[in-house]
């Protein structure tokens, strides 16, 4: 194997041809699922259902075995009894096949003879020079060249995801979609025989299209190749991780679900957080911190100054960045005199800047913050985004109030949407992180959709706000030198 | 004032008749929207829009003064300017108005001249006998008559809310339709100059309709009171709090937004504890125990079983629960055997009960962790609610496939939806709480849909399924008279 990782999974992510062994017309088995998710994606790809009894599967010709398979094929993706895989593995050697994905389950995880049987498969595929994915994992894809094992509806976008579980792989990737962001490339690694995850990282690190890592880790089996590998990596394109296994009964069923051995959680939060990786405990955050990342620049310290259109908003989110270890500087001078040109004399000058109802300040208050000097990062609470909402019953107006609605509808919405480029420009001039979170009235705000074209992001709550945030200031330490 | 507090707000919640003082033609008028919202929403309530220069508001015949209106005046909703309250408060008095809302702000938050004019306003209302809400508010609602002077959108339903913040209260209410839950009453309670958050609580303890009181606090004018409320509530009915100022820099912004003393947050965190009240940090923790704690039993103790669809969500829920101070207790050899003749020989013997993808088991083995005897309460992780989606390009499938896919389909949803009903029932037989999360494909789940039918919610994540049954287990352990 003297070929690099890159070459080497370039079989599993763009293979011209694939195999797949155990496609079935029966919708109750999971090769049907399986075999459909790669006919219907694949674009360009020659893709042969492998089936020992039928000689079409879903309308597509079928072959009793990969060896009959008249051209010839890159990528098998091996959806069989367990006991049958070595048998299949051993005519993907003869057939010249570079790479597999092997979903069977029955392996490892059942126990001695599983583990015996898994062996047997990987000392097959070593001889013959594949690389395989599995056993025991629910497929992978390729956004790119549109080629799904799993995950057909997921959408093309900047993240890679490696899981070490096939379910939770796939509910992150269901929580993804529900965010509105999408995938460059996905794995579920399963039992990890062959192909470890510090490949698939070592893959997506070098992969120009993947511009942040996602990882679900229950355990590392080449603990310091991840971390040698994240050291090399984070400060260019961050690596974002949920590693289970912080209680001992976490860490205990991890053992029983792939075998991993969690290790001590200390020393792995530890090394987190000296190779710059970005741990969360929740799937949320993951695309909550992704979504600042890919646009927003790095806070230089850990300074924060609240915008908010009322005086509740401003406490819960004074307090919320407070909990998360950011601080809440004394505005200077020159700012509290600037911020009073823009905004009604009874604006709470201090911080959190306090608008007291008077939005019309929003933009102005926002670009003097992005300019203070001991200001290092802006959060705007519930002080950007008219909802531009007509009336859900016009009838029940007569026409000259309809139309003064409409007309100051009309006002608020273009003196906000002719103030989104400023804001942009100034974020963008000061190079400081603007976090907008807005609690109403989103999808229906044309600011916040024109700042959501531009990358940046409407949270929905001040606390979801203030965690980025503090998310944020941490990654931006490491990349600067500064381990906490 | 001798009448209770539930007959004197009975004014402000049920009124005959109302005027709104300030009701405006002007779509940028803050008198626009909420006479708008008035006029929308009353029902069976005469309402008289005041305005001295017109003659109608939105079509409705206009008073120049209160005092023009031809018959009585139960509530009057005021949002003029500041310094013309105490005039427009001695006409109320003059016309024998019982109850009023003070919108307008520039009071006792703006200084000590505000402070005076609040105290002016206050004087004449104590007078007359009229009990009000604020000033420095932004209204109040009852769902069940139809009056709101905000939140016209509100729909119906068991919460009641008080918010000593407008804008806060304002979000919490959008939070809660995104979820779509409803609520009773609502009141943002303003300075407080007359009415306390201690008034609506108790008005809202005495309240049939409110199942559960939530409250959105920066200070408590009557500490003493407001515990000693809580005490004889939450046994009956739970109070949700989110109580700000738990960091220094929090309490300071506090008290320049309202003029609350936040207190010492150790003190208060005792004394929730000590009185029952649930505390959150997050507005969606709010409804996430609130959704629960309407339709499911209270745990008797903190030991959990987990039935998972696969290992992963089985890790990521068994760490989350033990982080949140939940025990995974270790199954009996009884509940072994018998999930034994569910479940297929690969299932993870032990809790959590990981099925291993055989999903056939859920229901069976949701109900064997209900009967068991060592066990509390139950999570159900990605275990409950097949995604019954149908294809989005039936075109891409031959008759005969889609024939096949509709019948597997079929299958699987009736197979499941006539479990419900059993499952169901057994929580109600073992008086055990089952907390469903299920990640993907909730809204297409038949089965799911019945659950929530029937009061059974379900959560989107793991994480959230234990943080909500943690916080079930805390307000159980008050209930039955464990403090811990």
């Amino acid at each position: 194997m003297t070929e690099p990782i890159s070459k080497q999974l370039d079989y599993l992510f763009n293979p011209r041809s694939v195999a797949v062994l155990g496609a079935s017309n029966n919708p109750g088995k999971w090769g049907f699922g399986t075999f459909d998710t790669v006919r219907r994606t694949a674009k360009d790809i020659d893709i042969y259902p492998i089936n020992p009894t039928s000689t079409e599967i879903m309308g597509v010709l079928a072959y009793k075995s990969v060896l009959d398979v008249p051209g010839p094929v890159d990528l098998a993706v091996i959806v069989i009894p367990p006991q049958t895989v070595p048998g299949a593995m051993r005519e993907c050697a003869r057939k010249g096949v570079r790479a597999a994905v092997v979903i069977s389950a029955g392996f490892r995880e059942t126990g001695e003879q599983g583990a015996a049987l898994e062996q047997e498969v990987l000392e097959i595929a070593r001889e013959a020079g594949i690389r395989f994915v599995g056993p025991n994992c629910n497929g992978h894809f390729n956004t790119s060249v549109s080629l799904h094992t799993t995950g057909g509806g997921a959408r093309p976008g900047p993240l890679g995801l490696v899981s070490q579980s096939g379910n939770f792989g796939g509910h992150i990737l269901g929580r993804g979609a529900e965010r509105g962001i999408g995938f460059t490339k996905y794995v579920s690694s399963g039992n990890e025989a062959d192909l470890h995850l510090e490949d698939y990282i070592e893959y997506l690190a070098e992969d120009n299209e993947t511009k942040i890592i996602l990882a679900y880790i229950e355990g590392l089996k080449e603990g310091r190749r991840f971390f040698e590998l994240a050291r090399k990596t984070t400060k260019k394109k961050p690596i974002i991780v949920m590693k289970v296994g912080r209680t001992d009964e976490g860490a205990r069923a991890a053992q029983s679900h792939t075998g991993s051995l969690s290790g001590s959680d200390a020393v792995h939060e530890a090394a987190f957080r000296q190779s710059g990786v970005i741990r969360v405990d929740e799937v949320d955050d993951m695309f909550d911190i992704a979504l600042a990342l890919l646009r927003q620049p790095l806070p230089r310290g850990r300074r924060v100054g609240i915008v908010t259109g009322g005086g509740g908003f401003g406490v819960v989110a004074t307090d919320a960045c407070r909990r998360m270890g950011l601080e809440i500087p004394v505005l200077t001078g020159e700012t509290v005199l600037t911020l009073s040109k823009y905004l009604q004399p009874r604006w709470s000058h201090g911080n959190p800047v306090d608008m007291a109802g008077d939005t019309q300040g929003s933009y102005p208050s926002l670009g003097t913050l992005l300019k203070a000097e001991n200001i290092d990062a802006v959060l705007a609470v519930g002080s950007v985004g008219y909802p531009a909402q007509t009336p859900t019953d016009p009838e029940r107006y007569d026409a000259a109030t309809r139309e003064r609605m409409e007309e100051y509808r009309q006002q608020m919405i273009d003196g906000e949407l002719g103030l989104v480029d400023g804001l942009i420009e100034r974020i963008d001039r000061h190079q400081k992180p603007l976090i907008i979170t807005a609690s109403t009235g989103r999808g229906q705000s044309p600011a916040i959709i024109k700042l959501e074209k531009n990358g940046f992001y409407g949270y929905r709550t001040p606390e979801e706000g203030a965690r980025v945030l503090s998310y944020l200031v941490r990654y931006a330490e490491y990349v600067r030198g500064i381990e906490d």
